[in-house]
């Protein structure tokens, strides 16, 4: 097992792969990515995992696997694809379609390790293979989300915010994985601002110039004027105002029953949403699942496909693997430091 | 000016029009529905307004109207489309495109008549083309929405809700035009299961034998087992357990933002859900503007096409009758008692 030496004038930057949960498409994804032409021409890829588990995935979606060992210290800069093996779940404990504490370990274990080697300037990214979140909650008594589950394990300090992109369409939101009845109180005229800072960043660092933005009402007919709420009127309307007046593309409150349609016919970049199935009705019916979910706010980019762990076609080796394969482009476009 | 008398067996329902805003497109739409075969085959139109600004339409529509006018209160049996002409606008008041007191006074106008004819048994239903709110409201301080103005009007006390039908699914809601922050506090088992009632009743009534039902959850993820908000444990589901134990053919509390792709993938007639803009979002990206909204709840169907006034095409002749067809047969359909 050695650190495979690469070129150094390699600018493709190193993305961590973690493999999320074994009991679903997640296996057959990792291999192949590792097998992608699309993703080693734009990364160097890191897959970190179980080898047994790897090779499993590479027999379901029948490809071989190329794939050197590297240790977690000493992982440099490959021409090809490597693996860190932690040798972390036996091939028996492995349920196909079931979420099992061993399935949630492994997962939480891969995930930890390529967010503490981002962390360290040692990857420029981190991906991940879907994740179930009964099998993680088995592994990690109150794992709530991604977002929080970073935050806390790297003593995270500013805002980890999920962002969904659909092709050009990007959602991002105020508040997420809260109850309804308590999202009116949590919004404010900072928190809006905030967002809306941190969405143009991202999607500057995606690539994008000049990135427009639509912003969401909260209300019905975004309140029609006050009759039906007033927080467009006394929050949203006014963070708008004020991040126009900071120079930034961006208007509303729209309401948010066409403001999709709006983004749909093309000419902005992102929606910015009050709450959680605001954005996600919408992306869902417009064919998110080939989409890639994007966590920002962190020193380097995480991204992962928007759909599941799919445990009804698990072990078919029919797993499409492009919306995996964006999650990396993204990631590799948005990293934009290169460790070498 | 004299009563068509008509064939007394003629089966076909008698539906009042009430002519909508005037600075859009409904008198161009209602000029196209009096010449409307598909119309004319299922109901007998007696069509609500001022025959000038109907001419106007037709004019507009590029049709020749045929249409004879009768007094309210010997509307009859008429084989053709007929008209209660109120003269009760100017033409020189309409500008296309513009919300105006006068406008407003003249729908609300058309619409009071048309309810107090069907509450009366005169008219089996009442459709009607756009309204304008900011023009309701100009010429009828107070106006929220048609619920709100029927129930006072024909001093109700049960339910009046808002149904929307497109193709073959319906959408109907537990909440509708409030505040976001209201919405949790104002479901209750009883109100859902009502709510399923109305809405059994209302799919039968259109001629839907053994409708079966989707409820949709509050909060993200149909609060992911009591992580994410507690009113699927305490009171969405309890009231779905209460609504099977009754025999209705229901489901869920399924999360938002997938219930409709379930919808849409067929087998399922209505989706209920629980604020205005989780069905809103969806059924706008499905294509409602080519729907049909319908209030039930009534002594008689209401129903009117699902798109506005679309000031920005008005008077170019080019506004697509197909939707307030739509609402015109479904509201044939519904109206099972036929005066003659």
């Amino acid at each position: 097992m050695i650190a495979a030496i690469g070129n150094s004038s390699d600018r493709r930057p190193i993305v961590a792969l973690a493999m999320g949960d074994p009991a679903g498409i997640s296996p057959e994804l990792a291999a192949k990515l590792v097998d992608s032409k699309t993703v080693a021409a734009a990364a160097r890829l890191v897959v970190i995992g179980d080898r047994r588990i790897l090779e499993d995935g590479a027999r379901i979606a029948g490809v071989t696997l190329d794939i050197e060992e590297v240790e977690s210290d000493v992982i440099g800069a490959a021409d090809s694809p490597v693996l860190i093996d932690l040798r972390n779940l036996e091939p028996a404990d492995v349920s196909i379609g079931e979420a099992t504490p061993a399935g949630g370990r492994f997962a939480v274990e891969n995930f930890t390790l390529a967010l503490t080697l981002a962390h360290a300037g040692k990857v420029a990214a981190v991906c991940y293979t879907p994740f179930n979140k009964k099998a993680m909650r088995f592994a990690h008594p109150g794992y709530d989300d991604e977002s929080r589950f970073i935050s806390k394990l790297l003593r995270l300090d500013g805002r980890v915010r999920e962002f969904n992109v659909l092709d050009t369409v990007w959602n991002a939101r105020v508040t997420s994985h809260i109850p309804l009845k308590d999202v009116a109180a949590s919004l404010s005229k900072e928190a809006i601002l905030a967002e809306i800072g941190l969405t143009v960043d991202c999607l500057k660092r995606s690539g994008i110039t000049g990135p427009r933005l639509l912003v969401a009402g909260l209300n019905p007919h975004a309140g029609d004027g006050g009759s039906f709420g007033m927080e467009e009127i006394d929050i949203i309307g006014p963070a708008i105002e004020a991040a126009a007046a900071q120079g930034f593309d961006v208007s509303g409150p729209h309401p948010a029953d066409t403001v999709f349609l709006t983004a749909r016919a093309g000419g902005y970049h992102a929606v910015l949403t009050m709450y959680h199935d605001q954005g996600q009705i919408a992306m869902k019916l417009m064919g998110f699942d080939r989409g890639v979910t994007m966590l920002g706010g962190l020193p380097f980019p995480v991204c992962t496909p928007a759909h599941g762990t799919a445990y009804d076609i698990a072990g078919k080796g029919i797993a499409n693997p492009r919306a995996s394969e964006e999650a990396i482009l993204l990631a590799t476009r948005m990293a934009v430091s290169v460790p070498t």
